[in-house]
């Protein structure tokens, strides 16, 4: 069974075609400037080498076409037709109030992703186009929305709710949704397993780090709260998001630099974090290195970043009352043990204990911490596309 | 030895006069509306009844010297003269970078006082008013500044860094501060000794609830870390403060509902918190009258409070890698037995075990824990006045 992953922006279309039984990527690729001068589409298949193929693709509906071509074609292709693909799963950012799982796209599905424009502005609208686009292409096909604000649905009130006027909140749905969350789902499944825990009696916290950063707090299967709020900006900081900050520098940096509520959001999303901490780079391997030569900001933000990171697995153990595991996934979390180490050498108060050999492994399921920590410390790749395949053929079975 | 303690607001004068010996409070007293129509000085002196002098106070000059006129009257005045106060401690808001302790006043003082004009708009200026003031009434009593940000000041980089571009963080000196320092100063102090710790191997957390709330992290007598910011908005949520809530929010407003910048601050400053969030009152014993009769908005408030101090708690426990006690201060932390519970219904983990008998006490200095529990959580009343006080005295004694 061959399931299509979609993620489509505003400009850009990426996909994966995945054989379910095998796990294979039989083929992935993207489309980048829709819709602007020089669009292209890079393709990989199994096993094949990697083609760029530059061709006009004005708006989503072609490059919809052109991805399905490209994976029937003769030549380069990995399936005899589109009747091969089994179903389509859409990341789609945020559902709003409306689902706390992935559905099958009806038009209600498509009216609430449309009703949710303003809590993603960036995202939605491109998402339900390629929903759209898809759905004209592979007519009898299914298509699924997973959404990143779905695993974190199950947030109690205490959680969610900002301390805002009950008038705001309800007009506008303002509260704390959280994102990621199908990484979030994923890697907390993979580490209750990988521990050996009973998931019905499991307190695990989730910390991905990539270049958008977010920790959860998991108990029992579900989802009791997360580092992301309204939107992606709050939390930790990020490779280029200032994270948790006193919403008075925002009227501050507006009345001092006579900028635009919009020039300070774009401050705070582009142009902060990791990158305005240290001065040097969004990429912590460029940070580690310009650290280990003694540049003193970006020693800082090794500690500022690993230091906000165990606060908030601090503050989600008392969320909890306790911890059985704590998973580190994606780019930074998966590959930089400097970092982990930095995290890590706060919590020997929750009785962990780190090997540093373990600690050096990269990218791979694992255990880090001794057979005698009180607190299991693992690696857990996450691979977003694959959970998202996954609850497609969940749905799809059902 | 008297000390006269003041607090200079824009149109108000808060003072006490305490006798550092007995550590009696020999007479108090606030003018109000001063600069405004209708301005009056309420004032008691120890065992005597109040009073309420309504009078003009055009500017804080003539408010001063009603203070001090007052002081010395045949009838309700507690001293012969002006020269039996040995010292003016002032509280002053924002030291900025300047200074990390208390300070006797001079030119610098007062210069760097004016230089954080931005970083409090709306007390430094009145603070130094009030220090002007009584240096001329009083031209041979030394004035000394006690600043709400100086028991902050030992924070480390990863503590009071934010993550925006360094051009903005240098030009503005935009940074955590962190507020109440004199009081998390007092009391962190009165909880290391009360609980028998050795200062200079002790990790404890002072929990700050009252209108305003903060928490600081303190080890070793050092501050490490606290939850208000740049500004006092920053943290938990407060009185009519929403606390931490994605900055994404301020412009979502601004946009939604066509408010300035401005307006939306007053919204988070004055019209948000706990006020916000029950609907009812900005004060704890309303919401909790509220929560008792089955009120669903009171009771998500007191949950959510005391969620979001626990997770604050958990953090500070991991920023130190372990805690030896926990105090309780303020208005609501001293006399709320219900908010202190549903607290430490959290901190399990801890080997935190209240005792809760201990924990009906209000406002007394008082262990609230059983004798095994291995954090010791207490109820430490802070006296901001006092500890105002004691730093004037241990300045001038040097």
């Amino acid at each position: 069974m061959n399931i299509l992953v979609m993620n489509c922006g505003s400009s850009s279309l990426k996909y994966q075609l995945i054989n379910m039984e095998t796990k294979d990527v039989l083929a992935k690729g993207i489309c980048e400037r829709i819709g602007i001068e020089g669009s292209r589409h890079v393709y990989s298949a199994k096993d094949k080498d990697k083609r760029v193929i530059e061709k006009a693709m004005p708006n989503h509906s072609i490059a919809v076409n052109m991805v399905l071509e490209t994976l029937i074609d003769k030549e380069v292709g990995v399936i005899n037709g589109i009747n091969d693909i089994k179903a389509v799963g859409h990341r789609v950012l945020n559902a709003g109030k409306y689902y706390p799982n992935s559905v099958i796209v009806d038009e209600n599905v498509k009216n609430a992703i449309r009703d949710c424009f303003d809590l993603g502005p960036l995202h939605n609208p491109a998402n339900l186009t390629g929903i759209i686009e898809c759905e004209a292409a592979m007519p009898n096909i299914p298509q699924i929305a997973v959404f990143d604000t779905a695993f974190h649905q199950t947030m109690p009130p205490k959680a969610y709710l900002y301390a805002i006027p009950k008038e705001y909140r309800e007009k506008y749905n303002i509260r704390r949704y959280g994102f990621h969350g199908t990484s979030h789902s994923y890697v907390s499944k993979r580490l209750v397993k990988f521990t050996g825990l009973d998931i019905n009696n499991s307190k695990v916290i989730v910390c991905h780090l990539g270049n958008g950063s977010s920790i959860s707090a998991v108990m029992n299967g579900k989802c009791v709260d997360t580092t992301m709020g309204f939107t992606p900006l709050e939390g930790l900081m990020m490779g280029t998001r200032s994270g948790d900050i006193d919403p008075a520098v925002v009227e501050f940096l507006m009345n001092k630099e006579g900028l635009s509520v919009k020039e300070v959001m774009d401050i705070l999303n582009k142009k902060s974090g990791v990158l305005a901490m240290s001065g040097i780079s969004s990429d912590f391997r460029d940070v580690e290195d310009a650290a280990n030569n003694g540049d003193e900001d970006a020693i800082n933000t090794q500690e500022a970043f690993s230091y906000r990171v165990a606060k908030y697995i601090g503050a989600y153990v008392a969320a909890m009352n306790g911890v059985d595991a704590i998973a580190f996934t994606a780019g930074v979390g998966e590959n930089d043990s400097a970092i982990r180490g930095l995290v890590c050498k706060y919590l020997g108060y929750l009785g962990v204990v780190i090997n540093p050999e373990a600690n050096k492994v990269r990218g791979k399921e694992s255990e880090l911490t001794t057979p005698d920590s009180k607190v299991k410390v693992c690696i857990i790749p996450t691979d977003e596309e694959m959970a998202i395949a996954e609850e497609t053929v969940a749905l799809i079975s059902k």
